[in-house]
């Protein structure tokens, strides 16, 4: 099989997510060794938990939550990768999300880079991401039109858009972030990335 | 400095765990290429998280239990490690639990042989590690007399000790299993394996 006919893979995640923020990172040159391409799904955890009956991590008990945020930085640390807790959180994503899809019905690649951009303005820079403001300034950065952006972030269109890419996921088994599809094999958390690769390499074990 | 004067490793999790059987398959072997020692540390987990409002992974929503139960036996795969998921699951351990203290209290080395030999009667010969009597045979195969160790699972000192252990796991923190210590330092997880083993190599990273 030659690697233009193997499928993408499928990541979903949170751009609140501190282990959605490190895989992103890692996901894209992964996928490359291995001849796959990566389609992103930025989603609103909340509403996943909404429906399943979950909470963030700093949100469950005490020791879990001291745990979790020094996890993070360790974990960033671990793969090589800049990490500062931000000082909000966790944060409403639904505008960074929007902005994404909107953006990628136009240029998949500009998606991308913003993509990449709003992950490091919340956890290197410590941006609050979740203003309208912000969102909009970091797609002018990369060339964006800033009214055009600011109309779609309303419009009904791309608010269904999430939506549905919400429902998708749900339907598909997402729980958390991150959750990667891989041919039909779930993998959950930036820490199955040794899985992730071992499963690109071989197939499946 | 030598490394007689590297302080233990300690190593909480419950014979129920999944995770904890993987870890307990590995946790020595990595911790004496790095000239260090484990203390084994089982505990109840039900304890624990009646304590700490969690629960088990399966007993949380259908996607995540489904995706725990796919998971646990691809990361048994995926470390070369035999596994098959119980019958019986989740299942209660405190006569396994106690029956590990009691044997410690007089030979340590048998008390690690009877520790791996109930994880891989629950999760290799599917057998019912809940029941006195099953785990006075496992303690027989090992030699252990099984009068006294009937006497002793029923003993005051050794419910004592293990309720003893419990608390001082939940008061240095571990909310779930596996969970190792460090110098101060936590990993939660068989998946912080690479990160338990970076820690060993480097002091800290």
């Amino acid at each position: 099989m030659s690697d233009n006919d193997k499928a993408p893979i499928d990541f979903w995640f949170d751009f609140s997510s501190p282990y959605g923020y490190l895989l992103s990172e890692r996901i894209d040159e992964v996928a490359a060794r291995h001849g796959r391409k990566v389609r992103w799904h930025p989603i609103l955890l909340g509403v996943v938990f909404n429906a399943t009956g979950s909470a963030p991590l700093t949100s469950q008990n005490p020791a879990k939550a001291a745990y979790s945020v020094r996890d993070f930085a360790r974990s960033a640390r671990f793969l090589g990768i800049a990490y500062r807790h931000p000082s909000r959180f966790p944060l409403a994503t639904q505008n960074a999300a929007r902005a994404f899809y909107w953006l990628h019905g136009q240029d998949c690649t500009l998606a991308r880079h913003f993509a990449h951009a709003t992950f490091r303005a919340l956890f290197v820079a410590d941006r609050d991401i979740s203003a309208p403001d912000t969102v909009r300034e970091i797609a002018a950065d990369l060339g964006v039109d800033r009214d055009s952006l600011a109309a779609a972030l309303q419009s009904p269109e791309i608010r269904a858009r999430l939506k549905a890419e919400v429902d998708q996921a749900m339907q598909t088994g997402v729980f958390g972030s991150p959750h990667v599809l891989i041919d039909g094999e779930p993998f959950f958390g930036a820490d199955r990335l040794p899985q992730i690769e071992k499963w690109l390499e071989t197939g499946g074990f």
